[in-house]
């Protein structure tokens, strides 16, 4: 893997990470991916994570599992998940074999999942704005 | 089938997606409305979409796994789905079968449907608002 290209870019952006996944990922990659999030997500204090899966024309049990779990994570850390650009026949599969997302927010595209973000977010954490608001 | 009236349409109206089924489809046709269903969700970034069944007067089971199956992929597409205009008798059917519709949106007509939509996708991403807020 050295020297190849990335698998996996997680961007921060403001307070969010776009982490975006550009090819199929084995299960160890897919558990790397899943503790560096979890660890950006303190480092970075985001408050909102969209996943990229829009390279994928494949995702199995293992994959979709970790999705969700990942979801979940960052739940517990405070941070909303979404993710974007689950394709056609990705989405076909993912129904057929009953393995959905469960309760984890999706959206069409990167676009759809930082408005949904934005949507969410605006109010309870707005930037600069800081403390509660009641 | 080469000739004859559309057996289903599917029409867009501004972020929705209207499908209307006209006749009983067989097991084919009602894959190929899926698939057709899911495609046009990204390519015209619906948001919500309502399918009509109110000129069915049988579903059987196969035909409600696949409204079931419609609705996950277009959330897993970023879209909510209502089914609408469900018969007296079809829904009597359904539920002393068991194939209920899980917990996909139902409505009674187009109209009902289309309010749902209204009230639940207003607020999450008013069309304009786009782009990250820093």
């Amino acid at each position: 893997m050295n020297g190849g290209p990335a698998l996996v870019s997680i961007l921060r952006q403001g307070s969010y990470l776009i982490a975006s996944i550009h090819t199929a990922l084995d299960d160890s990659q897919l558990v790397r991916f899943q503790q560096d999030l979890i660890n950006q997500i303190g480092r970075y204090r985001s408050r909102g994570v969209v996943i990229d899966v829009a390279a994928l024309d494949v995702l199995d049990s293992f994959g979709s599992k970790t999705l969700r779990n990942v979801a979940e994570m960052a739940r517990l850390r405070g941070a909303i998940t979404v993710i974007v650009g689950i394709q056609p026949d990705v989405a076909f599969a993912m129904v057929e074999l009953g393995m959905g997302t469960g309760s984890v927010h999706t959206a069409l595209d990167l676009e759809e999942g930082l408005a949904y973000l934005n949507s969410h977010l605006a109010s309870p954490a707005a930037p600069g704005v800081v403390g509660f608001q009641d």
